[in-house]
């Protein structure tokens, strides 16, 4: 029998494989099958929870973090980092007695992340600095063309600012760019609720409109920021209430420049996976 | 702690909640949370697991059907049947040892229905009488217009003839049939693959394409041994493999008119609801 936890971060949903001494064998298939939302458990990825000295890409990480977190896209691939698996991820690790709430490190593909979490509620990552290159790029959604502010939070974002976010219309076929990036972009599509509280939709590269996305709510709050003429001061920084589909997440700009995403990581239920099915 | 079990039938999936004594209280709400894909356990729908005796809408029956199925869709309405759960509910009782393998009598909101099943594979459910009232009705689809064959099995069906499921197009939108059925109709789209083998795309009223619909499977079974000139003929009854998107089904004619549906039942995995989610 094959342990697992089934949860999620403002419905960017995992499926969590405990597995401290990196003894499963994780085929793209078993991967594939285990996000499969009918015929298994159903995700958006895997996080399997090893330890870092037992896992290749993680032993050089060992002394600084105690667990790495093996994300796998819902096709199999390894995916360097993700803003809201890696708040369930420590959700996960503090909850099964693993870690203690606090400050925590976790091994990632992208290096080792800081964490922050209590014994309950939100959890919070650092998801490092973000960069707003010069760049003067359009966006088209559904025949419409609109500006976009460039933001790299680690990967590439398009922020476009518009009254409602339905202008952005279906969202069923990835907006394009112009000049168009080299590899692809996520878009993210902005409005202003109030002070600092905005609300978006987002169309991450090779998925779709998706419930959430943690970089594209940094992106999207540093963009809001600087349109506002707002910059990181203060020793506390500056926080946005960031709305997306799936729920409502936290975003402050520190002093120091990083990112720090703040919201819900939901354990739903855990379980044992029969075998047979595992191996079939 | 609630404990779940998930499990498909030809990817028409569920959740299971074993809740013998009939304690568990299933607001509509809870349903619809735990059929939520990303933010609860994600199914079609919920199949309770319930002595009859413990039920109101089964007490009736509790001295032919020891196990009440209280089937209640992903929106939480209760449902009478359903061709693909009743396998799954079938295959939970066996493997947990709540009934012998064999034949075995369940209780449904659409009355005691007869299954079949070994220790492990296929499970075979029986599907009642078919109706083919006579019937001149159009389906249209994508612009395009078709003859149907209309089948009653418990609910109305309407059965098209492709030489290509393709032809259908996306079916994003609900076919609409002339003269039109007073309470909509599910429309099947069936090729033929060989003799006494079929494949189909269903479209179920209410709901939309999906991977499987059993009561489907038994129509288009129905029209296209019709179709050549099949009757329910020999004391073995006359069976035709079935494919759905979601895998394969077999389906018998008996020589008493009563349809069999035949396919693989597949629990998935077992767990425990966090009891703090379940109340939130």
């Amino acid at each position: 029998m094959i342990r697992f936890v089934k949860g999620h971060g403002t419905e960017n949903d995992f499926v969590l494989l405990p597995d401290p001494d990196g003894t499963l064998v994780l085929t793209d298939d078993v991967v594939r099958r285990l996000c499969d939302r009918r015929a298994g458990i159903g995700g958006d990825g895997v996080l399997r929870v090893v330890r870092s000295a037992a896992h290749p890409d993680a032993v050089a990480m060992a002394a600084e973090a105690q667990w790495f977190m093996d994300y796998r896209n819902a096709d199999g691939s390894a995916v360097e980092m993700c803003g809201n698996g890696i708040r369930v991820f420590a959700r996960f690790l503090v909850d099964e007695g693993l870690a203690p709430p606090g400050e925590l490190a976790i091994a990632t593909r992208d290096g080792v992340k800081a964490v922050r979490l209590a014994r309950e509620g939100d959890v919070t990552v650092d998801m490092g600095p973000t960069n707003l290159p010069p760049s003067e790029r359009k966006v088209t959604a559904g025949g419409h063309s609109w500006p976009a502010v460039e933001v790299e939070v680690g990967n590439p974002h398009a922020v476009v600012f518009l009254d409602d976010l339905a202008e952005a219309g279906p969202l069923d076929v990835a907006p394009s760019a112009d000049p168009p990036f080299a590899h692809g972009v996520n878009v993210e599509f902005v409005v202003r609720r109030g002070p600092r509280h905005i609300a978006l939709r987002v169309h991450e590269r090779g998925v779709g409109e998706t419930r959430s996305c943690g970089t594209g709510a940094c992106a999207a709050m540093v963009a809001a920021a600087r349109r506002e003429g707002e910059g990181a001061a203060g020793a506390a920084g500056l926080s946005y209430v960031v709305e997306v589909l799936g729920g409502r997440l936290t975003v402050t700009e520190r002093p120091d420049g990083h990112v720090e995403l703040t919201g819900p990581a939901v354990l739903v239920g855990a379980g044992t996976l029969d075998l047979h099915w595992w191996e079939a």
